[in-house]
């Protein structure tokens, strides 16, 4: 069951939030839906958010609602991890609320409500299945930062589902990023079986060539770039022979300004790929 | 002297931020300038923000940088009013800080430091001729719901100034508007020379017709719309033989939805005003 919070016309299309219990998370949770005019079996693409951000900031702050639109895309975005006064919590951002990371956490009282991966992965996809007229095979995912990690997580993971794949500024490690410490040692205990099956680099170095192409977008004046490790996920990504399109972007921060200033391009890339090409190459290629 | 906070790449320019002391205000106050990458003699645009905002909500909201970016248009987005714990405020969202309606207080607590008609006229205006190299002579208002109304009043009393004009979902009666019986009752003691002197639908009526086009859009969806007086106004201009492209727009609220998915054509407008047309026609037609 879900209910409609919030309905506002954006361009020809409408932005939609609704809640839910969620039975991953044993949480009520938000969720963003932009639905374009026409859209009985448009693609869908999912955007995971980055630390702190809620399903707000990505449909307030990048402007991509006039792509959606254009592309008659579907754009699916969820809240970060449970929230609510008797989830549990910490004073630091990388830890609690804000900070699922995509993962599902196996220590202590975090494992309860934090089970971010199987909400996006399971329950939010069979929720927008159940729910809307969208295409139920022409599906992407891209993320930014902590959500851009998250993206690559679920695409590796799940090639046949998520067809297409792009990222602005991805944490691609979560071994070296200071952004995920705390999570690992307290979602994961640090077990490192635990982590490599949600961390980028791990999955990607254990897969061949999946995507036709991945879209990677960073800017050059990102305070955080040194604990993102994408040049690291990269060269990887060439040793196995994944293709990528990894653009640098002189001046250009970690912020909604970086985003929403290539929205368009990722929106293009994934259009090309669920509406006329084939991204999706086998596992084992 | 003007102190830069932020400075962010989004698209082909700078969004930046400053703060200063404000001589009108007598208040340490923030405005927002989008600096295109070509910005040397380019036109001006101000935007004036609704009731709660500050400089920061149309930045991060509108998506206008794509535009400006395009158009290569200077914006500079002011606070709606003086903000600290010294200044006077009160609890009701439509009267003190987040409220300055673009007005010269002269009652009780109030004229000290709410005096944004001053601020945005008189001391903004020279502050941004005075530190960018932008053209002196191409510059355009626009804004929203109180905003929109303040850009009406600024441009009716300044078209030699402003030379082009256009509004979302604009307050245009002061008099009628619910919004606006605290602000006149605090600000003016309901003065009714006060209130006429920044009233946009009595300062028309006192005047020809003075711009080649105003445009207005709306939402018909606009839980507001009773309370901004929008039909009246675009009356009075026909009247007058002010001629205006009144647009109304089925589905669309109030909200930032609704100037994102429009925002483009306002650029469009000012752009071929500025840099093509001329648009003020002379006090007295």
């Amino acid at each position: 069951m879900i209910n409609l919070v919030e309905s506002k016309k954006s361009f020809n299309g409408f932005q939609k939030v609704f809640k839910h219990e969620s039975s991953s998370n044993k949480s009520l949770m938000h969720f963003a839906v932009y639905e374009p005019d026409i859209s009985i079996n448009c693609p869908v693409l999912y955007f995971l958010s980055g630390l702190t951000c809620t399903e707000q900031n990505f449909i307030q702050k990048s402007g991509f609602q006039q792509f959606a639109s254009n592309y008659k895309i579907a754009v699916v975005v969820p809240d970060t991890s449970p929230r609510g006064k008797d989830i549990p919590d910490s004073d630091d951002f990388k830890l609690g609320q804000g900070a699922g990371f995509y993962i599902n956490a196996t220590n202590d009282v975090w494992s309860i409500n934090y089970n971010m991966y199987d909400y996006i992965v399971k329950e939010l996809t069979e929720i927008i299945d159940k729910n809307f007229n969208f295409s139920k095979t022409q599906i992407g995912i891209f993320g930014h930062s902590m959500g851009g990690g998250g993206a690559i997580q679920c695409a590796l993971k799940n090639p046949k589902y998520f067809k297409s794949l792009s990222a602005f500024s991805p944490i691609c490690s979560l071994y070296k990023s200071n952004f995920a410490k705390l999570a690992l040692k307290n979602y994961f205990n640090n077990d490192s079986n635990l982590i490599n099956s949600f961390d980028p680099m791990y999955l990607l170095k254990e897969q061949k060539n999946l995507f036709d192409n991945i879209l990677i977008d960073v800017g050059l004046k990102d305070e955080f770039i040194n604990d993102l490790f994408i040049d690291e996920f990269v060269n990887e990504c060439d040793k196995i022979g994944q293709k990528t399109n990894f653009r640098k972007h002189l001046d250009f921060g970690h912020d909604y300004y970086f985003i929403q200033s290539f929205i368009e391009d990722h929106f293009d890339f994934h259009s090309n790929i669920l509406n006329f090409g084939k991204s999706y190459k086998g596992l084992g290629g």
